[in-house]
């Protein structure tokens, strides 16, 4: 048995954030909270810092009477780079895990990394300080925690990298069938249980499409060399071919305490009997199909945006959160999400090796340019 | 890159060592062959001594004139065990497997190990004498192999053990139906190219019982937490399942240059263009069943073989040799293999711990036992 880490949970009343306190809660003896921090849901923290009492706490309105435990409030970047953090569990959403993310790794620490933007948008930059600052970053999404667990133990990197996409709720519909598609369909994901955004840009492969150039910045792979395959059962989280025509496959339920549990064990697994067992009475069946970049187009527009680097990932990403928002309501159908992301994205005059600075400006940018389109519309 | 390694394949005529050829015929910078030993098939042994000049040659027949190339005659165990070789190959079949494997064994050697009996009847003898000398086996067969590279970079043991199993051409008649097959159907494998004496085994079930048992020794894992699960396109070669839930598989298509390749070049893995790659618009579907022992008795009765230990695996393994050897030669019908290697292992009485001896003498017996089951009759 190692020594107790010490946890920052950054984004701690999420999805992500209260699955790994369930994960904590499982093990006491391995992991310790000295830090909890979140936006709005007040009640929510106060009920875990009474849970968990720890040391340092964030919350959005600084000003909010918590609980009674004695703690000390810190601002986000504060708390990731502590020096008596062992582990930053990074679950805030948006770009707003941009911030922190980077100060953890300044500080050199391990970042549980679910926040998708920090990667996306400024992958050049926390990769290159990561390794300049020997901070390690451990991937928390399912996809690339598969990734990460098919590569241990190799000697060499993958010649492919195959990254699975349930194809959410819509895949086999039309674009006419897309377009009568409602928020509360989009919200039904068939195999996660996730946060609103998220469970949206599932539906559109826009996720997945993020998540090809989180792998690109990641494991250091060309975007050449990542396929996107659809897998509608979720039990094959992504896949890794070599050199010698081997391919390495991670398999479980989809439940995101598994992959939050091995970002915090590593290098170990930990016995946990809570996370379910793949059953093969049940599962008989895994199908793969290629994606349909046609009828779902966010996918190819992400790809592209990574591609082509600098400021566009930001654009993206800004544009998007902003159609996802304008889609969730009411106020644009389903495939307009894509259709006011795509100017956006043509109308960009990129910076290539942008700073922070101009990442962030970049995504206000799209943000402006997204929401004049749709203004006085009310479909 | 490293050092070229000089290997010595025993074997070298078979379907195993011929393929092991086509791999080292393929990195003529990495692996030297200075040892070639064959049965009787002097003919291709010749044209490979006369291509790879090796040092040493073996065959059954001394005295035969092999090709004009200048080399040593040694015995089995003396190439198998002879200094200069880093590598050794085991791909003869049969308990003739054994004694040179063991001599490997003592020698220290790296052993890339195709030969299943000796593992299956001298597991505990081959691990131990292992252990002891520092010799490091190398698994060739795909199952085994699979669940090698899924364990690579692990820390801890797997808490359990997927071993998948094609089914074989049969898979899915009823015992009646089975009761008529011919050899002729029998020797057609869906999958994989192999010998006779293995395909009729991958019919009977009866390799992936003999698969179970080298599991067991392979990676000290108890017969409980080894499953069988029949996966009909040979893709997924084995699973491992961790105690957090997360399984690994490894896929490919059925190609024993693979795993072969990987023992050879083991930890790295060295870029192959003529190993096939996986195609995923083709291999669209994955599928999954539980084995049906009821109609392949040879499964379960290898399963209990191995559990029992001692000398009943090789009671079971010279009980079915010489079985497959009278249906291969229309003595008896399919089902009748099951039918003669159970009274044999009923009326057996073993040893525990046996000597390399008693394991060759409880072979013989067997095959004594069964033949006056079948003697004057010509079904």
């Amino acid at each position: 048995m190692g020594d107790i880490k010490q946890l920052a949970v950054l984004g701690s009343t999420g999805s992500i954030g209260r699955q790994t306190l369930e994960v904590i809660n499982a093990f006491p003896h391995r992991f310790r909270i000295i830090g909890l921090a979140a936006g709005k849901n007040l009640e929510l923290l106060a009920e875990q810092i009474k849970q968990f009492q720890p040391r340092f706490v964030h919350s959005q309105d600084k000003k909010a009477h918590l609980a009674k435990a004695e703690y000390e409030f810190l601002s986000l970047e504060e708390m990731a780079s502590h020096p008596e953090v062992d582990i930053v569990v990074m679950a805030t959403s948006g770009k707003w895990g941009l911030r922190p993310t980077l100060a953890a790794v300044r500080a050199g620490k391990k970042i549980a990394l679910a926040n998708k933007e920090s990667l996306v948008m400024a992958g050049g930059i926390i990769i290159t300080e990561a390794r300049q600052n020997g901070a390690k970053i451990l991937p928390i999404d399912s996809e690339h925690s598969a990734i990460w667990q098919c590569l241990e133990g190799e000697t060499e990197k993958p010649s492919r990298i195959i990254l699975t996409a349930s194809g959410g709720p819509f895949y086999h519909y039309s674009t006419a069938q897309l377009d009568k598609v409602t928020v509360e369909q989009a919200l039904k994901h068939p195999s996660w249980r996730m946060g609103r955004k998220v469970t949206i840009d599932s539906a559109t492969l826009m996720n997945k499409g993020l998540e090809v150039i989180e792998a690109h910045w990641l494991f250091d792979i060309p975007f050449d060399n990542i396929n996107v395959l659809i897998h509608p059962q979720s039990i094959v989280h992504s896949m890794v071919e070599f050199s010698d025509g081997s391919v390495k496959a991670q398999l479980s339920y989809p439940d995101m305490r598994l992959p939050i549990q091995y970002a915090l064990s590593y290098p170990e697994r930990l016995p946990n009997p809570q996370l379910p067992r793949l059953n093969w009475e049940t599962s008989k069946d895994l199908s793969f199909e290629p994606p349909d970049l046609d009828t779902f187009p966010c996918l190819k527009l992400a790809i592209e945006a990574g591609r082509r680097g600098g400021t566009y990932p930001a654009v993206l990403c800004g544009a998007d959160e902003v159609a996802v928002e304008l889609f969730l309501s009411g106020r644009i159908k389903f495939t307009d999400i894509a259709r006011l992301i795509t100017p956006a994205l043509e109308a960009h005059q990129a910076t290539s090796h942008p700073t922070v600075e101009e990442i962030l400006a970049a995504d206000s940018w799209a943000r402006e340019k997204v929401m004049p389109l749709v203004s006085g519309d009310n479909r």
